[in-house]
């Protein structure tokens, strides 16, 4: 194998995480930009995340033949013991990407953390793999995940439920549905529990595109918020009650919309214009084949 | 009039501006407050925001009656011609209190802008008076206000419409019902457009009691968000079209709760405590009364 190739394989992948009800009947910016970036390869759609997983997959499965995929498997999860099958281990043995499907992301954490699932799933992505989710799939990315707290209404301090996540991403706490279920708040509060986490809230048919964990691009029709608790100056999230209602000061915040992008590292929006283009959410280069993942795994260990 | 006294009622008024739906039957603690700034004077109470004014006056003088007001006038204004008639002008003659009811902040500015019953409403602001008002009476506090944009949605960058307001506060814009309609969006749009105005999304049920322009204190069972545009780096307001959804980068937000208080001039959130024990909203001492504003008013002419 030549050493650029492999250079290539050895970085981590992409993470495609959608704030939920992606458009599937327009122009399908997003699903299209999952269906490029796994190109030729094999995508496996796992509905992990429902309770009544039935004919969730027959419609990404339509969508995403109709946007060239010729290898689109299904993956349901009932319970963990699904998770750690050889059937499960062949379906995943060669497969590019992953979409996690919407519902309850404490489901995904409970069934396929740490399993052999889950494993292989870090494998495809430490790889160049493409992992993605929407809703709870998007939810469940984090280190630390939302699993409960109110929309519509400002934030009280002991609204709040989080569990652990996959931790595909680090240091930062993903909400959905953002604008549209009205959750400023509840993403405040989080963010206000440590600051260290940047809150990233991504709207309904909305995604941001994370390369290599470096940074994102935003695709879409709505907006993604970033709050960025580093300079806040005073909460009372540790002395107020559960019922009162949280301050905060001195939160700095971003709004983005399709084509804008954000440095994780940095913190700090990015102009688009000055990326990798390469890279670029919004290019339409193709993106490098790893027709075997694990065997490309295996040699970056 | 001993000269204290004189500079006492030379002073500007108090805006105490509500986010709508404020408690009639609880504790009433924002109406409470209304009733404890007014004391011994006489409140009217304006239901010319609404088109279906029935009812409305009914509930309010109940309401500040159990509070202990002696004095509760309503004035309905039907059409524009009513803001100007001598009945009208008798009624505000003695008022130490006006109280703008929920409606259309269009009727207000429409039926009463530039009518001597505006010009003696800022007269009783200018002479130490209390000018409140709750949902769209908060929102016509403003130099120019918001008349429409969408809720539960980012921001497009057509989707606001602004008119010139009463202007009783001048350099901020004001949203109510913020959390519970999903607001953030229209109010950062609002900002987006001219980074002067300071953007205050102020909840159901919650209150910002302004002193004399200069600060306010917050009060009520919600949230208040300070959206300060100053430090923005980038917007694409001018450049984007109608439809498109709003970028801005670094805006610095605040979120206030009950006992929080913000200093208008230096845009800072400041500790409540260090105010001056005299005109703290949570203070329970009496407010020096003006029996006759407009006589004091004339005397600082």
């Amino acid at each position: 194998m030549p050493d650029h190739k492999r250079r290539k394989e050895d970085r981590v992948g992409t993470l495609i995480i959608i704030g939920g009800h992606e458009d599937k009947e327009g122009d399908r910016e997003i699903l299209q930009e999952v269906a490029r970036r796994v190109g030729k390869g094999k995508l496996v759609v796992t509905t992990v995340a429902s309770h009544e997983p039935e004919g969730y997959f027959d419609t990404y499965r339509k969508v995403f033949k109709d946007l060239g995929l010729k290898n689109v498997m299904g993956l349901d999860v009932n319970e963990r013991a699904d998770a750690v099958t050889e059937e499960t281990g062949k379906l995943l043995e060669d497969a590019r990407g992953i979409f996690f499907t919407g519902g309850d992301q404490l489901r995904i954490t409970s069934q396929i953390g740490d399993t052999q699932m889950e494993a292989r799933i870090r494998e495809i992505f430490a790889s160049g793999g493409v992992i993605c989710g929407t809703s709870a799939g998007a939810s469940v990315m984090c280190e630390t995940m939302m699993i409960e707290g109110k929309g519509g209404e400002s934030h009280r301090i002991g609204d709040l439920r989080m569990a652990p996540g996959l931790g595909l991403i680090r240091d930062a706490i993903i909400d959905q549905h953002f604008a549209e279920r009205g959750r400023m708040g509840r993403l405040l509060g989080a963010v206000a529990q440590n600051p260290r986490v940047l809150g990233i809230g991504i709207d309904e048919d909305t995604t941001i595109v994370v390369e290599e964990l470096r940074y994102f691009t935003v695709l879409g029709s709505g907006a993604v918020y970033v709050v960025d608790g580093s300079c806040v100056t005073h909460s009372n999230i540790a002395e107020g009650g559960e019922d009162q209602i949280l301050s905060i000061y001195d939160v700095k915040l971003h709004v983005l919309s399709k084509g804008d992008a954000f440095d994780l590292q940095e913190r700090r929006p990015l102009d688009a214009c000055k990326l990798d283009p390469g890279s670029k959410a919004q290019d339409s280069s193709p993106i490098p084949e790893i027709e075997n993942p694990r065997a490309a795994s295996a040699a970056s260990d």
